[in-house]
């Protein structure tokens, strides 16, 4: 039986699921799979935890050149987190021919092509399912199903942070903070939640995966990009009684005018398959010429549904140790589509606008947006609020950000509408 | 570049698809995946769909063996469909060394230990993702990225025919037989519709999905199987006032008593994400002890998703064509797996009576259940019909099968329980 050594970076709360996972199911992998997988080397800052995940001392690595330079070692596991050690500890091991595998979407989405290069030069694997969707297969389903399609969009929740605080405002009709707050107690939201809040994690995953799906470049700084931390909960309220659920969306699309790729809270109808997607799980949809829609499911984080990633990619990559790794950026199609990306989507709004209690408001709304070419679907008076300024929600037609821009601008003219409460785009 | 010979056996529907899909996508396919993929070769009985797919008339086969001894065809596509020239077609090509592609659940299902048996002893593949669930990528996820998981159970919608005709008679109140006519008429529905609606479709892909999943034989004759059409669209709106919606669901579970598998008309809660898989798709919830719950989503059948995930397969099975291909029955872990079989499942039931109008017979149901040890959730009696009767709608606590029979024995019992309307299985 093919013995495949196997070393962890990092025995955080990833790291240790894995190896909890890989120790249960050894003898099961081997009896299924033909292959002995052995966690035969491991680093971590603290000591302590070889003892609490029953790690026999001699697996402890002082070094990641002990690591890397172990000829027993063929496939080093990166939980470590973070993008300096880990790039660096990677950087190596990839260097010495070690296949990687990692959960790590924000080393992956910020050196996509170097790392892939590295990797081929030292004929080493680069695998990453556990980087976007937990132990939901959603790059192997872009690369090992989707062949045969040209994928038009993928459209997805992919943080399970933002998507449990959006769900419990929605649900119990709390504040973003009270509901960040509870996120954080349970451990659903780091004590420093600005990489989930304000949707860089989305941006990270959207990166890799449009990437893959459209085969070329999209990185990062292509991206436009908003988070939850501004969503006020009337809006959630209001945006239910008209019939929509709010959710954090990492969209990519191919335009006529070219990739158009953003992470923005987006109003969604209630019919939507992704409204359903509720608390801490992610849904992706990709829609590919030949396919057609689908949807995948599933829980985005944890330390046993990455875990589960992570030993599937270990298994994967051992199939391919002896002949041929993919490497999506090296094809010829990757290198040749350089991507023209565009800001200048069609989308529709919700807008809520705080006005004058006086005859005629309404009327001077319509005017304000249809001056500037944008066409309202709907328009709800509701009652006057404690500053005696009556509240009116709108939703537009599709119209683009460019006018929609122009018309916020163009709105000090009209006196009477007081304030914007909030602008939301509404696929 | 590496060139893949492709041999397409049968041009309805699926390999006309899957010819299209092969002949637009081959430059992309060579840019992106470095194999030049050519149909080579072609069957069927009518050669006049050779022009009308525009294949050179040199590629006709007059006979399987020109096919299979063909040194040049590395792959064949086996799209006639049915099992009799279907699996000796395959029997021959796969003798003769050559990697199968199957959409053929029946052949697969009916077959699956003596066809992955002889694909190993000739070191061919044997690939079959568009064998269930169309396009998306239902196997690949169980085999390849569901590997560290102890999978407990898979619940789908795996049959589009019936669920479009359930979705039609739930959205217009329509009966059956006006639905199945309109399904016929649009094309989701075949002139004999047997295999669809009395389930068997289903049965054969759950047989296939739980072999995998399970990893081990369940082979068709240990599912149980009843199809929808004996529903009636009453209990379709008495459903959907108790907050449910009918779906014909496959099951497999592992349980204590051992391995319950089964094809039936299901009422489930609307908030379970499978009530919201609609018309033609289908959708499948795999639970695994480390990635928790997933589903998967997409449209079931069709020319292009079936089309894709068979291009799908033999862009993957190119890959292994000189390496090792995986034949999961050939696994000790398969072979070991001796699997008992239950019918003695947990389940609650829906129950529709026609009762005689007189006072105390809402007492009478009670006591008819209760002493046959079968517990009342709901209960509830609608207004009299044409021929007098009360109707009562009850569903019942979770109880097994074995119970609810000996109660429905019982029924004679009582006199003013005049009929049975229906029984239905709820989750």
């Amino acid at each position: 039986m093919r013995k495949i050594g196997v070393a962890i970076l990092g025995l955080g709360v990833v790291g240790g699921g894995t190896y909890e996972i890989l120790a249960k199911n050894r003898e099961k992998m081997q009896d299924t799979y033909g292959y002995d997988i052995e966690v035969i080397a491991v680093m971590d800052k603290n000591q302590e935890r070889l003892a609490e995940l029953s790690i026999p001392k001699e697996a402890f690595a002082k070094s990641i050149m002990e690591v890397a330079m172990n000829p027993d070692v063929h496939i080093v596991v990166e939980t470590i987190g973070g993008i300096t050690i880990a790039k660096e500890f990677v950087t190596a091991c990839l260097e010495c021919g070690k296949t990687v595998v990692t959960a790590n979407k924000e080393m992956i989405a910020k050196n996509f092509i170097e790392l892939h290069n590295l990797a081929r030069q030292n004929n080493a694997g680069l695998y990453y399912e556990a980087s976007c969707v937990g132990g939901t297969p959603i790059i192997r389903t872009i690369v090992d199903s989707m062949q045969g399609n040209d994928i038009e969009s993928i459209t997805g929740i992919v943080n399970g942070t933002t998507n449990y605080i959006l769900s419990k405002m929605s649900d119990e009709g709390c504040s973003y903070q009270d509901a960040l707050a509870q996120a954080q107690a349970l451990g659903f939201a780091e004590a420093d939640p600005t990489s989930d809040v304000e949707g860089f994690d989305s941006m990270y995953k959207l990166s890799i995966l449009t990437s893959l799906s459209f085969n070329g470049e999209v990185a990062i700084d292509n991206i436009k990009c908003e988070g939850i931390s501004s969503i006020q909960k009337e809006d959630i309220a209001y945006g239910k009684e008209l019939g929509y659920t709010i959710k954090l969306l990492a969209i990519g699309k191919k335009t006529p005018k070219g990739i158009d790729v953003r992470v923005h809270p987006t109003l969604i109808k209630k019919k939507n398959p992704l409204a359903a997607v509720d608390g801490a799980f992610n849904g992706v949809k990709i829609v590919g010429d030949a396919v057609g829609e689908i949807m995948l499911y599933g829980k985005g984080a944890g330390a046993l549904p990455t875990g589960s990633a992570i030993v599937s990619d270990i298994l994967y990559a051992s199939k391919f140790l002896e002949s041929d790794h993919y490497y999506p950026t090296l094809s010829k199609a990757f290198k040749n589509n350089k991507f023209t990306f565009t800001n200048d989507y069609d989308c529709s709004y919700y807008i809520r606008l705080l006005v004058a209690d006086k005859l005629g408001v309404l009327g001077q709304v319509g005017k304000w947006l249809s001056s500037e070419g944008v066409s309202v679907r709907e328009i709800r008076q509701k009652d006057k609020n404690a500053e005696g300024l009556n509240t009116i929600l709108l939703t537009t037609h599709e119209t683009t950000e460019r006018k929609l821009n122009n018309a916020m601008e163009k709105l000090k003219d009209y006196q009477d509408i007081c304030k914007v409460g909030a602008v939301i785009r509404v696929e």
